[in-house]
């Protein structure tokens, strides 16, 4: 049959299965996110209807992957983080990575044209903006975590990243966009070597701007996650930490796993990751065990 | 500073380009497409609307990724083949996979509005058809193949295979749908271990239906390839092929095999691409060398 | 020139280095060694010259190495660990399993002819065993575990497949090489479906064994580890545990700690590994820290 | 039983496999090889016994891996092509590297003392050099070459290679150990962006030296591969190419393949390997087919 005499083609897919016990992120990243912010004219530094719209997208994810235990985002990209012990697809890098930007781009392109995002809201005066070529569209990768110390370091990068880049956006956008406005090549020369404390002083002095009271989602960035703190989860509402092991699971055990997830809220929220606090006071999110 | 601190984690990416020289697959798959075909009422066995969808959106990213030479696609799945010797991405294998997945599903989920698709057709009689959640999506993964030989017995293996499946779903739904009208256990019970001259057989002479007169769109697939057959390629009518080596291309061989690629004509076509003639035709499109 | 021409051919070499933050351990087997057993006439069940000779030659590749940390052998088979920050040769998978596969297999031939070993030794009544080809050669391979639960498993594994196999091979040639002496065929036999205490009872109504007055090298295998047990680095006389951490250490550090391995001491014993007691006692082998 | 609950264990293993129709170079170097000479004396530029000793060792690889079709060496390193189609050990990397490079070391510290080498020979005056610690080991690791002709650039590479540094070497130590004597430091100055034929000037001008009059295996390196040029194998004393092909062979074949296989001579030449004419005169060690 002429299947067959084709079919040792197969044998050109090597396994990528990734190694067992070890957390997988799946980060995606807007591809040519710059151009798309100028095409669609979108608000510097920040543009809230852009940003609404990449968590909108990403909380879909959370909610389609019983896997993913949390997920943070900002700018034009997104980390899912999948427990350390998932099973699914056999941790199969590809299968995962592609999985996760294809639905991303799906719930980013579809969830465009509402009226929260850039559907338009006669009500609030916006206008409708019409996507078209080429789409938003995202790459990501698969990078394996072994321990919550380096995951949380992981986490930690992404958000001092995005502390970093807003306090510099905030405070050139302003020196361009207000007061007298400078040229952008005269701002970018002025910030040259400014440390944090130099940027509070430059918005603070001539803005008048707090820094730290910019609105979280730009200086925190957004996590999302599963939570378990409802009574059946832990009397002392925190939620129950579950005990994580190598070693594999029975079929009752992964049963009772899946209907606990099932039950969990899942939480959208603009705060520290850095710090232990966060993780302190919901132990479930990593588990416990080394 | 905080973010130096955290940086290390970065060196838990591990590189995945994928060896030089040989051609790359980026095999794209409907998740979950059997559920979709239902929700939507496909027609059966194959729907019109739908594979126009999969094909025009496979257009657009053979537009997109000029190093793409040819793509093969039928029912919910493509196969985009880059060149042996693109260096795009470095070859990076997870930026590969999803990007194609990525832009794939953007253009599939954005086109299956228009009227040629799913938008409605008030003059051909048919009504929209809203998507909802889940939205579709695609999961996809690259594939190396080292020689030219072995990359047509790829392609021959998803053309055969499509002739496979669409004859038997052919046959099956005539015996389902047409004349009296079968139960499907009994139509599945009766072609158990048929011959493809047995599914003819019944065809003809049960349907009146000859499959060799089936829209080729079903019995062979499609294919899409860059076409260098003009004038300037070749006065042959046939295009010039291009000496392949894996020897590196110097700057200028570079800059002019994109002018090149610039000026291809994509050509979207229902045909066989399992002997012979279709490549030596087309001699520009694995190019000559080893 | 002509070495610029060719050296494109470099770029098929793929990197390969291990992920970070992992215990790497590399497993050596002897290849075709039940032959080899064969034709030097091995003891059965065990021969003591074979297995020093295994073990003085694990000591040799343990002394070369000073990132690894553990070392656990038996029968034809020993399993180095090198330290899961190690940062030998940028962890390259090949390199670290070439490398130690190659250096026990100069250390095994050239002490073979050791009076110790097979050189012979008038005074013990022992003749000299030639080697002839094939010689002795071993296979290898780098397995990575992420964390220290999880290497103590792997190394449980190791010994309760060292006590599965001695006891049962205890038991067997008991059988066949003691009392009236059966078949190997029908001690076999015997012996299917047998548990632990079975082949214990066999052993000591049959032929007055004590199974676990057996010398330990044969029922615990043998356990090679660097010891930091003296005055300078614990004052408790168990040696100061390292905090290990996923983050690179500065120079200073490096220095320090590569003198540190260079007084200890390197200890050789007999001794469960499977319980708590050996690593509570000795909590510097695997550090602390997550 | 203690054993199943540790054999989780075993799922860190991950697959190996090399893909298919790729030629696998295991190609292995001497560790601190430059120590190495220096502690044995090794006769400068090049040392007789020493580079005999690498090919005996090599041979002995061949002869034990039927497909290996041939292998390159010089200097302290060694490469062992095996054939693009081979099924040895599922093409497992580790595996194949460790294998040879543990064989390679067996070989070549257990000839050491044969009297062709450095075990002495009162004939020829020559004293036994014996081996201590550390004794001399090799790492590897495998190389994919996806066609014939990127697998004889590799080999191109390599014996440029072994070309451009003999060269170097010759006229360095003839500058240094000739006439009057330079120093080192003299030496390398002079020859510092000099080109080849500046160094054939100086060594025909001031030491009468002939450099294409230079023993060949130090200016070639040495080949060594399987013949297939007997009457059986090829009326025209040339050897029949077999056709390789990328689809599985059958059981009959594969038969057939290891016949043909046990009957080859084993051939050591030091002969050019860049240019066509090796190659032309042997169709039977690369085949036919793309």
């Amino acid at each position: 049959m002429a299947n067959t005499e084709f079919s040792y083609v197969k044998s050109f897919e090597l396994p990528d299965s990734l190694p067992p016990s070890n957390f997988i992120v799946v980060r995606i990243d807007g591809r040519g996110f710059s151009k798309l912010c100028k095409k669609y004219r979108f608000a510097k530094p920040n543009d809230r209807r852009a940003i609404d719209l990449m968590n909108s997208a990403a909380l879909e994810v959370v909610k389609s992957f019983q896997d993913i235990i949390l997920a943070y985002g900002q700018s034009d990209e997104y980390s899912f983080v999948f427990g350390e012990g998932t099973q699914i697809w056999e941790r199969r890098s590809a299968k995962l990575a592609t999985s996760v930007a294809s639905l991303f781009t799906a719930e980013y392109v579809m969830q465009w044209n509402d009226p929260k995002f850039f559907g338009g809201n006669a009500e609030e005066g916006k206008e409708k903006v019409e996507l078209t070529r080429p789409f938003p569209s995202f790459d990501g990768r698969c990078v394996c975590y072994p321990k919550k110390k380096i995951l949380r370091d992981y986490l930690a990068w992404r958000q001092a990243d995005c502390h970093i880049n807003n306090l510099y956006n905030t405070t050139f956008w302003s020196m361009v966009l207000k007061g007298e406005g400078m040229s952008g090549t005269a701002a970018e020369e002025e910030l040259k070597g400014t440390l944090a404390k130099d940027k509070n002083e430059i918005l603070w002095s001539r803005y008048g701007i707090n820094y730290n009271n910019e609105d979280a989602v730009w200086r925190k960035g957004t996590v999302v996650y599963r939570a378990y703190d409802d009574e059946e989860n832990g009397a002392d509402g925190q939620g129950k930490a579950q005990k994580v092991t190598a070693r594999p699971q029975s079929k009752s055990q992964l049963e009772k796993e899946r209907k606990r997830k099932m039950k969990a809220r899942i939480v959208v929220e603009h705060t520290d990751i850095i710090g232990d606090d966060f993780w302190n006071k919901r132990p479930y999110i990593l588990g416990t065990g080394e």
